[in-house]
């Protein structure tokens, strides 16, 4: 699938979703849409991804062109005005529109009618599909081994953990699969539930559903982890998220810099034996689990030393094998997983 | 306010909200609907809350009446096509019809319509409001100790607890005040969040808006827990509670006979000092928070010797003081909590 990604005034650094397609998706990516960087490149900013023209907006862009992707979440997750013109123009195309904002394309008047007229879809990614229910507690119960990615804190990498395990494994010859449960990571898989906009009672049920679906056809599954079991508002998510898939082991994710709870400054980290131990007695009475393994984002160290030095603290407070899967490789930690 | 409540074919035993007006709420009870009962009254069921007929629908009912509630919940909180005598003829009369379905009366043409020319209100509980948002973890600002009651199982007594608590409170002078959290607290107490209804991202920021609404009016809150945090299905709404609450105290609630998970029976209970580690480890990184007494529903027991040798067993493995609320009284454990 060829795509755009719309990133105006935010690529790259607050531009998360556009940066999970770059780096993950199987998508042919035409170009970026930020009006702020017009006629620069996406290399020239992150080395390490496909890359592809950044313009200012859909008309600059030539190529045929499958699906418009926003790839950029404001606080709030409303929809931009500035946005319009580039969605009309990609829907008069008859391009999908992808998103994954709290704001949903199918409740805009303008842009039903112009995927109507010209044969496109919308997809907003946050809406749950209608037949969710509650968790019956059989995850465990599908053959392939699960693993979930837990967190110190929001935004500290479980995304990219997940992404990177699930190549690594598949590298050394296993038949991995991610289990999507942000927007991100439903955009880049192509399909998943987006577990924070469920019923809170169909939280877990919502995991399930996915595990029960894709359990049989692989040897392992990779849960994409949400939040933190600490965190004062999305500790439910990710407890529904551990009850609900029955992971057989947990990776920590941490970000080596990460003090205190982002966005809730007075809520300090737990020291990380404490949330092995919290995660570990959480599951147990549903599955038992262990962490084996750590994930540690170490993109604000200077120098792979700092970077290696920070993974060996962790590695001891932890008690497993850790490695940052950007700076280095998650297939480091492979053994402790697979 | 007068009202009636629809409970066909399944008073006293299956009809818990019905049951949880009768003994708590500030209703007047006109009648309760039950088909089955006819003839019967309230007293001859359940001697110890207020007493009144038992008619076959609301045509039996001559007293001006308010409201009509219904009291009971079927497997997956659907509407009962021969329960719509009974609304229309409720609507006819003017009265406001309140319900704790899954299935929402405003959704329903007829209702609505009746509703309107007759001038009745269509209360859905169980319907979350548009502006819940997520926690700002500031819960534990307000000037009123926060207790949370919290659960080793669904249906073991936390509504019942909480009304208790809050009752025994009162009697001694203090002003408290019940958080609902569930359809039936909601309806007793006229107000509340259904937190197993809301957006799972709004879990911990629906019970805190309560708190917060409320925090600064009483000098006690006690929140009505809901689920367990051991349940395969229901754990995230139960974390969401406790850490949105972010209670001072915990009162763990338990039923003497439970074993395994209701409705879950591959899963058994563990200890109850693992309860009371798990939650209170769970809630210290949030707000650090004693277990500090028990309720034990010893319903199921014979006798009082029993119950009160059940209960010394309760205190022993929680390591605090517990009591059964309907057959001794919470008093008896106010000390530990205010």
């Amino acid at each position: 699938m060829r795509v755009t990604i719309l990133a105006h005034e935010q690529f790259p650094g607050r531009a998360k979703t556009a940066q999970g397609i770059l780096r993950y998706a199987d998508y042919d990516v035409v170009a970026v849409l930020d009006r702020d960087r017009a006629g620069e490149r996406v290399s020239a900013h992150i080395p390490d991804v496909q890359d592809a023209p950044i313009v200012a907006g859909m008309d600059d862009v030539d190529q045929p062109v499958d699906a418009l992707v926003i790839g950029i979440a404001p606080i709030g997750g409303g929809f931009e005005e500035s946005w319009r013109p580039d969605v009309r123009t990609a829907l008069e195309r008859g391009c999908d529109v992808i998103s994954g904002l709290h704001f949903f394309l199918e409740d805009d008047e303008e842009f039903v009618e112009l995927a109507a007229e010209h044969g496109g879809d919308l997809w907003d990614v946050r809406k749950p599909h209608d037949e969710l229910t509650v968790s019956e507690g059989v995850a465990a119960d599908v053959s392939a081994d699960v693993v979930c990615t837990v967190g110190t804190d929001c935004s500290v990498g479980k995304m990219t953990a997940s992404m990177e395990l699930v190549e690594a494994a598949r590298e050394a010859g296993h038949d991995a699969a991610v289990i999507p449960t942000g927007q991100t990571g439903i955009v880049v898989e192509g399909w998943g539930n987006p577990i924070d906009r469920v019923v809170s009672d169909f939280t877990a049920g919502a995991v399930e559903e996915m595990i029960v679906e894709k359990g049989d056809d692989h040897d392992l599954l990779v849960v994409e982890g949400q939040g933190s079991i600490v965190h004062p508002a999305y500790s439910a998510v990710t407890c529904g998220i551990l009850h609900g898939s029955m992971a057989d082991k947990l990776v920590l994710c941490h970000d080596a810099e990460r003090e205190v709870i982002h966005g809730y400054e007075s809520f300090e980290l737990p020291p990380i034996p404490t949330y092995v131990d919290l995660y570990e007695s959480l599951a147990a009475p549903v599955r038992e689990a262990d962490v084996v393994a750590g994930m540690l984002n170490t993109a604000g160290l200077d120098g792979d030393d700092d970077a290696r030095d920070a993974i060996a603290t962790f590695e001891d407070e932890l008690g497993g094998a850790a490695t940052d899967p950007i700076r280095f490789s998650a297939e480091e930690i492979l053994e402790a997983i697979v």
